[in-house]
């Protein structure tokens, strides 16, 4: 038992010299938070709170253990989200084309009408689904929203997942496109975005580029990044069964990141980026929601990125469970949370 | 039972055509989420892992009815933490001196030390404390940490309170001080802020400068705002329990601001400013933690102001509960949070 007075300098609590229960080791004991039931916010959008009041992702403890196994899980999943794509990307105006760019598959998302200030930048993507999901061209939803909503340029990387390739293949061909983009368009007139594991393989290829001693882009927009896939960070637990995309850590998430990472230390800062030196770091935008399994991945990140002097802007938005601000391009937060990261490169980009 | 594919478009997950439970209103069921147990973050200092590892505010369910009962125990508190104050006053090098400033009583806080750019700037602090507790020099914990940590010159506002005056008493007196300051102090040069229901008043405050037609200050900081006081937002559920702070919205810190509106809507923008017009507001730096009861109040304000076209940061630390980044300035974060708050001043004060 101990007591704990320095609360009192400040706290709205009215009593002092309370104890508290201690753990076996010493330090406090775990906060126990009873059962609970939490009905759909009413400050949303009608369209986010369908998002929002949909039951716990049905396959969320899903768990397979070899790339052949996910990449089955991933082609049925992406047939699925493929029949969508020609409707989304009439919607909002944009073509696009498959593509290789020096021995990478990418898709070159082009809106209809770009603004003037737009057209000598090029926004590169990295698509989430944990190093796993979206193979081809079911991973470029989040580019075509991008540009369809937002009018830039975009290249999404087809990189290369399991069982093709393991560790650090995602990052590795990530940066062979980023290096390809050098050569025609200064660095300072490119962004990366991505979400989810697309969201670490933006803040991936900061630290690779300091180590290749490659010119960092104009801005970065890593949304609710997959920053550390070792189970630290107190929304892992807070979060644990209110997020309904994710459900838990210990869910098909991280079970797909083990197979990616083949066996290496998944404190690799390639794998959990919130442990790399963010110093020299470009502007970052970054997107979360209250009830993302990733809030505290997220929040993490942007203190970092603060600590080490980058310029960095933090969004979280009300009652969105893991990436929900880009599931689909009809939701008005979607649009608010694009229409950020837009004006974030706007004000960024070029400089 | 209704299907749900839109989530396919960009989800992670796996399969379609899942059904969901119905609300007897025909909106989607409420999710039940199990008892859990939530150990301390190890992201955190040591020093911040005591607050966040604390038991749940012993008295978080006192819920007193009458101005009367407010005062008699916000009395006993306030003598435990004026207790405190000269200790804090000698860490951090500052002077605080009582005065009267058109009928409303203030304390002025000046710190021994003030880099030459601050010598002509002026902040304003409204302290929290639930529109009932923190009367008197209890009520300048803050405002010495911000003097003491960031050389700032502080005026902090001893506003009336209940049972001496009800709504909207606290607000009147802030703004009788902010005339006064004008008179002296050109108003980009001033700064307004305070945490809590402190964060709300300066909320408060911006509304009736715009009503009053006087000029918007240089900045301001509500810290995790009371911003809304009808029950409305998604983390007065997810982190009901979580926070142990406040605990519960149906605990004291909203039967005291019950009090406090003495009958008067509390739908009111001067009493839930998140309801308010936020056009033409200054420039604003807002602070929470992910385990805040008021999360979903900070987020919202800040998606408003950004709405509303206003330059809007928003911090989010790592397992904090309601306003503990300002709990003891000797926990490292409480100087991250002030040392934030401090920038954002230098960066738009006197612009």
């Amino acid at each position: 038992m101990k007591t704990y007075c320095t609360l009192l300098i400040s706290s709205l609590a009215l009593a002092c010299s309370v104890s508290f229960a201690q753990s076996k080791d010493g330090g406090p004991a775990p906060l126990q938070v009873p059962a609970k039931s939490l009905p759909v916010p009413g400050d949303v959008s009608p369209e986010m709170q369908k998002l929002i009041g949909a039951p716990p992702n049905p396959v969320w403890d899903v768990l397979w253990k070899t790339g052949e196994e996910w990449r089955a899980a991933a082609n049925i999943q992406a047939a699925k989200t493929v029949a969508g794509l020609p409707a989304m990307r009439q919607r909002l105006h944009v073509k696009v084309q498959a593509g290789v760019i020096d021995g990478v598959k990418v898709y070159t998302v082009t809106p209809e009408v770009m603004p003037p200030g737009h057209r000598d930048k090029l926004l590169i993507h990295v698509h989430g689904g944990c190093y796993e999901l979206f193979p081809g061209e079911s991973g470029t939803s989040e580019a075509i929203l991008m540009a369809g909503l937002e009018g830039y340029k975009v290249i999404s990387v087809d990189y290369r997942m399991p069982p093709d390739a393991y560790f650090p293949a995602a990052v590795d061909d990530a940066m062979t496109v980023y290096r390809a983009v050098l050569r025609t368009t200064p660095a300072r007139k490119v962004a990366v975005f991505g979400t989810s594991a697309g969201g670490a393989l933006t803040l991936e290829m900061m630290l690779r580029a300091k180590q290749l001693g490659l010119p960092m882009p104009g801005a970065i927009a890593p949304g609710t990044p997959m920053a550390d896939v070792t189970k630290t960070g107190d929304s892992f637990y807070t979060n644990e069964g209110v997020d309904n995309v994710l459900v838990s850590r210990d869910g098909f998430c991280d079970a797909a990141t083990v197979v990616y990472a083949h066996g290496h230390d998944l404190r690799d800062p390639l794998l959990s980026p919130v442990y790399g030196d963010m110093h020299g770091f470009p502007p970052a935008i970054l997107t979360t929601g209250t009830r993302d399994l990733l809030l505290s991945n997220t929040v993490r990140v942007h203190r970092k990125l603060r600590a080490a002097g980058v310029e960095a802007q933090l969004e979280v938005f009300e009652g969105q469970s893991h990436a929900q601000y880009q599931f689909d391009d009809r939701v008005p937060e979607t649009r608010e949370a694009f229409g950020e990261i837009a004006a974030f490169f706007d004000a960024h980009l070029g400089r």
